[in-house]
């Protein structure tokens, strides 16, 4: 395997089978083609046209827009259409800094295929012989990807709070990470991709941080969604991410971009080292 | 001005006006559909079809074709119709690490259309109230971009050299940074950009470097090249990226990537810093 397989793996998806989402003259989502007819029993909700589907102009502001879509969302809930209710609000918008045109249940975003944001969060050390990153293992009774490497720390964005507010907050419950040094972690980018899975599409964009770590600190679980914490050579988690599939799937552009950012990579010798740069980045429409 | 603006500039290129250039199967570059006419003189060099542009398919080895695309050049420099020959040979492929399909003049790359490399390194210094960058104030009778500020240290890559081989080549020669410093700069990606000057398209790709320096370090031109060096602070040095034009054009996407790259843009506050970081990383292709 190579790393470009790994970015590949989270680019899954395509948009042949699915119709664009529009509300309020913003592309907002995919609706897969099978899901049409279902929609199109909402008609004051959802407009399903042949090339599109409209939020329903009369839902012109925030509220009527929220309170319309998750009444159509637990309808199809309580029919087995959507599953996993987690009782989360993320923000619906083109781009992270626009106004939310509404708010949704996070189960709810790949069923209609709305853009979700998050961060990603890799705590270091540097040693006398080189970068030692933490990794995280998700819990074994997690319901997603239980058991997987992950990063130090991640998390999806919830409706109303900045990055770094959702940064401290995960921080603290996911790794006993204290205020002060999440303070410390340094926004060092994003990456793109556009994922399928059963529920729909993902076109999700993941905000990326580093935060270096002194050697007497060690990240400890706190609300048991991470089973425990691992101080790794990076050449060793190099090699994993490479040849392995025990990182959770888009933990592994997260980590090939920290290789990247810090020299771990030679592109003198990668030998497509600009098109990982570019795989990374890429930029799938909403 | 904002940072987008900046890279947009570096990416003015259409391709609209341009036939696709190919060689052995690779897609090399662009020509200029005004050059399609002068270049079907040469008809056992240059192939002119209707929607792209071969080079002669008995041009089966390194060695003719490298000879047969001089002579055409040649004539065409004599013409008047390349200006400004340096006698520096390019690497001809589609990817950085791909074996040269032939090797060129470079000052015939954009009058093909062909894509050519380099690095741009930017040296900093951490101090207590922050990051500061030594910035290049280009000669005044350089030929390109006179009075210009720059990276620390750039270069087109000529061919035969290693990216780390070129890298200390030209940290000496600009610079003066002796090799056993230039040796610890650090990759840290790679930007792509699709420039369209008079002379043509340049598809460029630029693999940028970090170079942290000692406070006790001043970099010194050596070779002409370059006028003088100014340690700037950081901040000082992104107002003159944003709202200026001081910076040579394909400057400024090097330094936006190290600004975010070093946590200095904060994605709460930039209003499209996922699509800053897609559009520094865009692929053009060739």
């Amino acid at each position: 395997m190579a790393y470009q397989d790994r970015i590949l793996a989270c680019n899954n998806g395509s948009r042949e089978n699915y119709l664009p989402f529009f509300g309020r003259g913003q592309q907002l989502g995919w609706i897969r083609k099978d899901r049409l007819e279902r929609l199109s029993g909402f008609p004051d909700i959802f407009v399903v046209g042949g090339q599109q589907v409209d939020l329903h102009a009369a839902l012109f502001d925030y509220d009527s827009a929220t309170a319309a879509v998750d009444y159509a969302l637990r309808v199809m809930a309580d029919e087995g259409l959507i599953q996993g209710w987690r009782d989360e609000r993320y923000a619906v918008a083109e781009r992270f800094s626009d106004p939310a045109v509404f708010s949704i249940e996070r189960a709810g975003c790949p069923f209609l295929g709305i853009r979700s944001w998050g961060f990603h969060l890799n705590g270091y050390v540097r040693k006398p012989d080189g970068l030692y990153l933490w990794i995280a293992q998700r819990a074994h009774d997690k319901p997603s990807y239980p058991g997987l490497l992950d990063n130090t720390v991640a998390g999806g964005h919830p409706e109303g709070l900045t990055l770094a507010q959702n940064l401290i907050k995960e921080c603290a419950e996911e790794a006993s990470i204290p205020a002060h040094l999440a303070r410390q972690a340094r926004a060092v980018g994003a990456i793109s991709y556009l994922y399928e899975s059963p529920q729909g599409l993902k076109p999700d964009q993941m905000f990326c941080y580093d935060l270096e770590l002194d050697e007497s600190f060690t990240p400890i679980p706190a609300d048991g969604e991470v089973a425990g914490f691992y101080l790794m050579p990076a050449q060793e988690v190099m090699e994993i991410v490479r040849d392995t599939d025990r990182f959770k799937f888009n933990c592994a552009p997260v980590l090939i971009d920290f290789f990247i950012r810090h020299g771990l990579i030679d592109p003198d010798r990668e030998p497509d080292y600009v098109g990982l740069c570019e795989m990374l980045h890429g930029a799938p429409p909403v």
